[in-house]
């Protein structure tokens, strides 16, 4: 589909890419870059790319497409960088988790002539770095583009065609809202399963041992999105700040109105709170976008040859 | 191991604990009873017994063994039901999430001579009913004793003996205790994953169809917790309030904290509060209590085929 594509960042998302461009045959080189020496060693050694470089100017040189997956705070360094390489008619994108902020570090950069499409595809893990990638993690997951005004429909259909390719859906939105629905969807989600985890960690009365050995009743549920990598989650909020914090508002809001049907044992309002929450996740279920196995499926995997 | 197991209510719990003791052959007789006609006529259908009754006294005259497993703010009732038809020496356990309001509730109904010893079995998923019990429910998983003082060290052993058949580990403690550990393991999950779900619902800048197609980014792993009965997490949070309060607060204040590093641009602090909460997961899984696989070993599931 591409000539030559350039990855810049070979993490969770970028040796994912990787992996899915060689098994579709979706470039005739992929050229990998990263910053870290021992991190570019490794990608080498898994046989990820063609060629490997420190240097992101070097590999973005002569490339079609450039994709920039790194945390979101390092995106204005790399387009800084990679920018004087960049070939006329080339597509750079990123898949970084906040948009405007992407946009507005990257879009100085770009000289005319190069063809910027933000985007982020709504797929991972708790697991980071080039070991952790595997092909189908894109499988039937939505990719988002933000395009900007005056975007090449040409270039984001290709673009498009090589995420489907990839397995993805696609939506296009503007980046604002990109950026207030993914505050709900993901950044809210991890924050709060960061804070509870570490709430229990501080516990006086209760012990750190208590807490993991009964930890299937529900708590261990919040400890795959804390375990997310600390830079990525970092940058996320320190760059979509306004959404997260208008999401954390309402958040703490409902808390305390829950907080308050406990004080007052108002089991009406509990049993009403807790009834109309059931249907979401059967919503999520029929869109494909969540397995139909109780404890998601993780029977499965512990008793694969039991009913 | 017990000549005659009355199952009082038949839900996710009792259900499992028919499946398993049929197949390990731990009862002589299994009585299965609750109040719902239409629920003891799918246990029926199911299989789960030998008889059947919606009368709870019927089904605890003459056995050996009682296990109550209705939501904790019907036990009293129950208690007070069965306590006339209990036969001397005859063991009760019940297996609801909080322990010092079932010994409240049912302790003064045990007549003398019968050994009431309260219990919680630590399993479970977001499903609820017969049909949704399953063997292997308790496998693995912790069954927490709160004995009274005072209570027979035979019939603890013996009542010990017959849940490590059914494929749990045993730990006893006392009942405040056990309500302090299961507020912050398994109440306060419960309640943060049904108040995120509620924000998520209540939002009018991001539609619902718009939370369920990108939920896997995140938000879907709360879904799962805020998918179980609505009942029994009424009574959960009626019936442990002071604990689940205290940790509420808590909860509360780290988050406060939090917010206040991201208004802030507080990037070091929230790198650390992002970094301490990896290592919790991974213990959790060395302890055996979660599976080793990226999402829950979702990805298993969907493609069980493919690397």
């Amino acid at each position: 589909m591409y000539d030559r594509i350039a990855l810049v960042g070979i993490g969770l998302i970028g040796s994912s890419l990787a992996r899915v461009i060689r098994r579709e045959r979706l470039a005739g080189e992929i050229v990998i870059s990263t910053r870290s020496a021992a991190t570019l060693k490794r990608a080498e050694e898994l046989g990820l790319g063609d060629t490997y470089t420190t240097d992101a100017a070097e590999a973005a040189r002569g490339a079609d497409l450039v994709i920039v997956s790194v945390p979101v705070g390092a995106s204005g360094a790399v387009a800084a960088e990679i920018a004087p390489a960049l070939k006329p008619g080339a597509t750079v994108t990123d898949v970084g988790s906040t948009k405007r902020s992407v946009i507005e570090q990257m879009g100085p950069h770009m000289p005319a002539g190069v063809h910027f499409i933000p985007g982020h595809p709504l797929a991972g893990t708790e697991k980071s770095g080039p070991d952790a990638g595997f092909a189908d993690l894109f499988e039937n997951r939505w990719c988002i583009f933000t395009p900007l005004p005056g975007t090449d429909p040409q270039a984001l259909e290709r673009l498009s065609d090589f995420w489907r390719r990839c397995g993805s859906n696609i939506d296009t939105m503007d980046a604002e809202h990109h950026d207030m629905v993914l505050a709900i969807v993901s950044h809210l989600p991890h924050i709060i399963a960061y804070n509870i985890v570490g709430t229990a960690d501080d516990l006086e009365t209760v012990t750190k041992s208590e807490v993991i050995k009964y930890s299937a009743s529900g708590f261990r549920d919040f400890t795959r999105l804390a375990a997310s990598d600390p830079t990525m989650w970092r940058d996320v909020c320190l760059h979509n700040k306004d959404a997260i914090l208008e999401m954390l508002a309402r958040f703490s809001e409902d808390l305390a109105s829950l907080q308050r049907a406990i004080r007052w044992g108002d089991g009406e309002k509990l049993f009403d709170m807790f009834t109309r929450t059931r249907a979401i996740r059967r919503s999520i279920i029929e869109a494909g976008q969540e397995i139909d196995v109780p404890d998601f499926g993780r029977q499965a995997v512990e008793h694969p040859h039991k009913g």
